[in-house]
């Protein structure tokens, strides 16, 4: 057998801990797989006199994980620190250009630098390799970069963050709201203290920007993303989408359309017996629609140190075999920037809530508004009768190009009898 | 770029057309992705003037398959000619000798000979790649060997034969027999007109015996697969399973059991909201169990040209990526024979119908039949009443030693008053 393959893991948090017992603890079927064995020579987190519950006083420890990068007599480097910043970048940077592979599930770093970093492993000629970034244990970067390499992607769309679906799939088990499954999330370790990067769907975005770059061979462009969270969803939308028959799931879609690449993050009713509808929890799934392949779905857990020590491993056998491909699919001068489709060109359904004075007329204003724009409702609902108080109103509009959709909404919240902003959920046939 | 990989197709069916047609619609792309142009240098089939919609002009023309995999100037030969043996073997067979990576998409041949091919591979440094041979266009043996190495599977178990599927879905969507929907699904050419290796559950166990290998790093054993198939399910036992939360798929399990690995295929009730029950009609999906990663399943079109050239041309680009894995996982000697259990082991739960003679007495008879066998009967239905005429009796059995069950099911058939062999399907929690 072929010598060891020498490693060296920059944060030792819950998937540092968990790469390092998952290779200890298939050490020799992971050998027999990759043809040699895997050493940790080194380490590096912030607080050297913690336990971990793993054991790693065979590696050496750095506290600089930079220096680590650079120094250490390995072969490559594992980042698990995170952010797209700071030490996580640097301890990258530093890497790739002392010619080590890196491995990293770093999806904040990789959104951001991407394309800056795949140059730096080019120019080494290394390998830089994200599995764990996107959709945990799932392995749909290597299959869209090797097993779906004959296709060209006409979309790719998926549940990506477990976060969201969790909170969404409470809600609708349960009936609350959501401030309140989210606090539960929080006490259960599901959601962070600050939810931020979680609910308003910028996670989600980080991992789509990377689907989108290889799915479509162009340059990472997380700044095209439209963003929308889940705080808007409430306990009343989710029961008004099983009426419709959809669920609503956090959904992150790019998409080659007439004015470019549109890549979109926001709640979408879905139909229930549709292939996102029954991704429950925990779980993400990512859908390929490729021209030859037709669709396909991956689907597994997107977080927890299991699966996303999983995925990191995985990278780091592709290395000891010698297998690898370019970070984004192809080289990078062979990205092409094409045209970055704004959500405003987005047509599509829409379900639109608004909470209006239970008063003679205001259907009529309603429609009104909807015909002065050309929009064309395909159903209107006032949900209960109870004459001068507040009262939901559901509507749903056929295919509309998204900027008219906003434009009406804009008009219908003018109209006295409503009185809080329309809530807009879009609908997808996905 | 680096120089072109140089391919030779031997079988220019329905796949072998699409893979040379994928190649040259995606040329450009394909390059980029694999860093090197494919060239299609030879081709090989049975009648060199029929008119097959693509174009071979460029390729030198063997009539004979095993010689052009001996002479031909190409690094890899691309096997779709199918069959476990005769000149399909002996092209496989004569690449692997010549030193040429091989390409196929045949499963019948690797649940044969997989072992001895992979040891031919290994004698002459070359890759034997067959993605395709399972599961159509879902790369599901790359995510075994690769994307999901880090795990020892528990589990692996799907759909593997979307004709089973197809006739299973429409045959409850339409309330149709078995032999009916058969004929219809010949006529629409999603059945082959010897339907036998679909219908009997040998094409599902020809895959399930490859993905066995792989996720278990055993040889191939496809002797030890456990086979039935579907031509025993009527259109009741669909109604009765829906009545029951169920549906019922062809189902190929591969699982660690305390008897060694138990390798199945048979009809299987599984529950609607489980992750098996929604893959419908031409889909296939496969969920595999590993221990750090949890549940992943991957779905997608089991068959047809597309998703097949999808599967074949992604070996290729390995290929030409200088990207390889052993064939099944790890070196043919790091395989390990492990014990292999029978079927009679299995513990699980059945549904059981009867075709019985209403006459009083009857449920006693069969009440102590399962009381003498210690069987414990979860429930019992007569389906409906019509003193003197048969009529349908539907029992559900606790989890059970399928041997027991077995027993049993030989006694209550001696009773006189039921007049048909009961029928048996396996009811499973997945």
């Amino acid at each position: 057998m072929a010598a060891p393959l020498k490693i060296a893991i920059a944060g030792l948090g819950t998937v540092g801990v968990g790469t390092v017992q998952l290779l200890q603890e298939h050490a020799r079927v992971v050998a027999a797989r990759c043809g040699r064995p895997i050493e940790i020579t080194a380490v590096s987190a912030r607080d050297r006199l913690r336990n971990r519950g793993c054991d790693v006083s065979m590696a050496t420890w750095y506290d600089d994980p930079v220096a680590m990068a650079r120094e250490a007599d390995a072969d490559v480097i594992v980042e698990l620190i995170g952010g797209s910043d700071g030490v996580a970048r640097e301890t990258v940077q530093a890497a790739l250009e002392a010619g080590r592979g890196v491995v990293t599930a770093n999806k904040a770093l990789l959104a951001m630098h991407g394309t800056a970093l795949a140059r730096a492993a080019e120019a080494t000629g290394v390998h830089l390799a994200y599995e764990a970034a996107v959709a945990g244990g799932i392995p749909i970067i290597k299959a869209l970069r090797e097993g779906l390499a004959g296709n060209r992607a006409r979309r790719v769309y998926g549940i990506l963050n477990g976060t969201c679906n969790y909170i969404l799939t409470t809600m609708e088990e349960t009936g609350r709201d959501f401030e309140d499954v989210l606090e539960e999330a929080q006490h259960l370790g599901y959601a962070e203290a600050d939810p931020t990067f979680d609910v308003d769907g910028i996670d989600a975005a980080h991992k789509l920007a990377l689907l989108t770059s290889v799915a479509f061979g162009r340059p990472v462009d997380f700044a095209s993303v439209s963003m929308e969270g889940i705080r808007h969803v409430t306990a009343m939308d989710i029961v008004h989408a099983d009426e419709l028959g959809y669920r609503i799931k956090l959904l992150g879609v790019a998409e080659e359309t007439e004015h470019g690449i549109l890549q979109r993050v926001h709640p979408c009713m879905v139909p229930k017996n549709g292939p996102i509808a029954s991704v429950d929890g925990v779980f993400n799934a990512v859908v390929v629609e490729g021209d030859h392949v037709g669709r396909a779905k991956l689907e597994g857990r997107g977080a927890g140190a299991g699966p996303t020590a999983s995925a990191v491993v995985a990278d780091i056998m592709d290395m000891a075999a010698g297998r690898g491909a370019p970070t984004f699919g192809v080289p990078v001068d062979r990205l092409t920037e094409s045209a970055a489709a704004s959500i405003n060109t987005h047509i599509g359904a829409y379900y639109v809530r608004l909470m209006v004075l239970d008063r003679p007329g205001v259907f009529a204003e309603i429609a009104t508004a909807l015909r002065d724009a050309q929009v064309s409702m395909e159903s209107i609902l006032q949900r209960g009768h109870a004459p001068g108080e507040i009262v939901p109103v559901v509507m749903t509009l056929h295919p509309t190009v998204e900027a008219a959709a906003i434009r009406v909404l804009a008009h219908i919240a003018d109209i006295d009898a409503v009185v809080e902003p329309p809530c807009m959920i879009r609908i997808e046939d996905l």
